[in-house]
């Protein structure tokens, strides 16, 4: 599929970024904002070639529709866009699930060729005038296929994301927004949240609060960045975040009594593990180093798709290339995917597991 | 006070960073510690000039003692140096309150010439080879006078607190304790306990700790760091971390009911408050601008150092200068401080509200 002409909706921070990551590498990008003046800031600092007056303009020709608002309003632009027939749209938004079910549920017929998104990359600046070219440089970028995305359009977005200069994870929705829960919602609110106990406790003495070291200042940065689109991300993933805050305060409670006993041996292990843990936090899967090529005989039903860029998600293996090769015939086909030498054959004997024959040839 | 010669005794991080900084300075830096390869380490290091055999012949001729050991080990360390009849004592342990009622119930006849301090500064590197001379520049040092200080060495410590670059503010110890509770110990524990709750949440698919974008990495970098020093500061300063704990997991109660009942406003609401907090968290103080020196004269009693250091410590006012004037006749003196202009006002106000006059002339 070709990735000659992009319309990004939306065109604040992380649209217009895709924007700019888009022209740099030499896409033809339409813009599209209901904000009229967003979208001339947005072309005057050169994140879109064109300035569409309406969504459906925007979606004209788009081999792919990049959707960039709030969570809370994509399932109806990416409906308007699959409606107007572009082959392959995608979004940006933090949470996946509601999304994704809303679009599988609004537009069964053509939700194969929607493909959730999620970069995970964002910055202190807001709106347009912080976008960046290079804000996606290495970055995750997650995908969240179903059983009923089309593998072309998956291996689309995948491109995309890869021009963008990000590297592509696939995982469920659910589980993406189970992860994010853990590791950017509550952190979010949990920073939010000190600052307010700190702040509130501060009372007379506030001036005090310049005791504050840098341990404080980093924890409570993010405290500081966009109020506006948190209430839209707590509620469409909720769930996911009530499970995590209530995990959060029952390990707190934990900490509590260890203190409450003056637990010293307690105590240390409960540091010393932490830290084992913040020191293996794995970083983005770079995919230096050698690559191997597996070659997967697949059923060409829906699901494998999914089934197997999720199970590499998994196992921490990115994907660097990824293509069905349908036999002549029909039916069935091989599934040619490229991954880094260091997990193929985590993700190979994944496969064998699941009942796949797995192929694999060094790449030169 | 001179400040010809220092003894530092426990030359790790903060012990070594002040030995660098003190000789930095000028000032003749003997160093104890009762491991010897750290004190060799120190040595080699310029942290020290000459390395002591034991405490006693480290206190022998020194100024001042600066007692750089874990919290639980401070108390004992600052009574030997007193025994020592060294004119002037600190410390720079994370926890105040309970070093300080323990060296003036053990030693109420010398305890006078100790003062509680906490530098607000550290690194992510720990013990001697993380040691700075610029650990302390621009940084909070937090000084604990009680009614019992002797206005002497509470100013010899702050000339002390100057020379190695930092920004001396009188607290009381147990207000110090809160504090640091509220804007330390807590935030400590809630990274901790993060980074706890995001890898057991992980499960199997641990690798997907990888989508942790910047957020969740600034928020638990402080798990990272020394483990050893935490279950003391938790064990010494219980009571304070637990009560800031409860108001950290009953704040987070409220956050979790905004997310249940989905309440956009009053998550808005929120986030709002919390960034107006972060984004006016006060910078430490500089002393930049005019300053206004203060006359006030004081009954010479003890006490009186502390009431007015403290006062000004609460009123975020930094004293750039101090020193007692006492009456050749004796009984009573005058207390010339010397402060920033900006805080000025507040400052005098205060202590006027408390019975004192106040005299205020500008500085060339």
């Amino acid at each position: 599929m070709a990735l000659g002409r992009i319309a990004v909706v939306g065109t604040g921070l992380i649209g217009g970024s895709v924007g700019l990551a888009l022209r740099a590498a030499g896409v033809t990008v339409v813009g599209f904002d209901l904000d009229e003046k967003r979208l001339l800031r947005a072309s005057e600092r050169g994140a879109v070639d064109i300035a569409a007056v309406d969504l459906a303009t925007a979606c004209r020709g788009a081999d792919v529709v990049v959707v960039a608002l709030p969570v809370s309003r994509v399932a109806e632009a990416v409906a308007v866009a699959l409606d107007a027939g572009v082959p392959v749209v995608t979004d940006v938004g933090s949470v996946k699930a509601t999304v994704v079910q809303a679009v599988e549920a609004a537009r069964p017929e053509t939700a194969a060729r929607f493909v959730g998104g999620h970069p995970m990359a964002g910055s202190e600046q807001e709106g347009i005038d912080g976008a960046d070219a290079r804000l996606f440089a290495g970055a995750t970028w997650v995908l969240t296929p179903t059983p009923r995305t089309d593998p072309g359009a998956f291996t689309t977005v995948r491109d995309l994301v890869d021009l963008v200069g990000a590297e592509a994870v696939a995982v469920p929705p659910a589980r993406h927004d189970e992860l994010v829960a853990m590791v950017s919602h509550v952190p979010h609110l949990a920073a939010t949240t000190l600052m307010h106990a700190a702040a509130s406790s501060g009372g007379e003495q506030a001036p005090l609060l310049r005791l504050a070291a840098g341990g404080f200042r980093d924890m409570t940065r993010i405290a500081s960045g966009h109020p506006a689109i948190w209430p839209d991300i707590c509620v469409e993933n909720s769930d996911a975040i009530v499970e995590s805050l209530d995990r959060y305060v029952r390990e707190l409670r934990r900490v509590r009594d260890l203190v409450v006993q003056q637990d010293r041996a307690g105590l240390l292990m409960f540091f010393e593990a932490a830290r084992a843990a913040r020191r293996s936090l794995p970083t983005s899967a770079a995919l230096a180093g050698p690559l191997v090529e597996l070659r997967i005989p697949v059923p060409d039903r829906p699901g494998v798709i999914a089934e197997v860029t999720t199970l590499a998600g998994r196992h921490g293996v990115n994907i660097a290339d990824l293509e069905i090769a349908h036999s002549a015939e029909g039916g069935a086909g091989v599934m040619v995917m490229v991954v880094a030498e260091q997990g193929a054959t985590a993700i190979t004997s994944a496969l064998i597991e699941l009942g796949y024959r797995v192929a694999r040839s060094a790449i030169e």
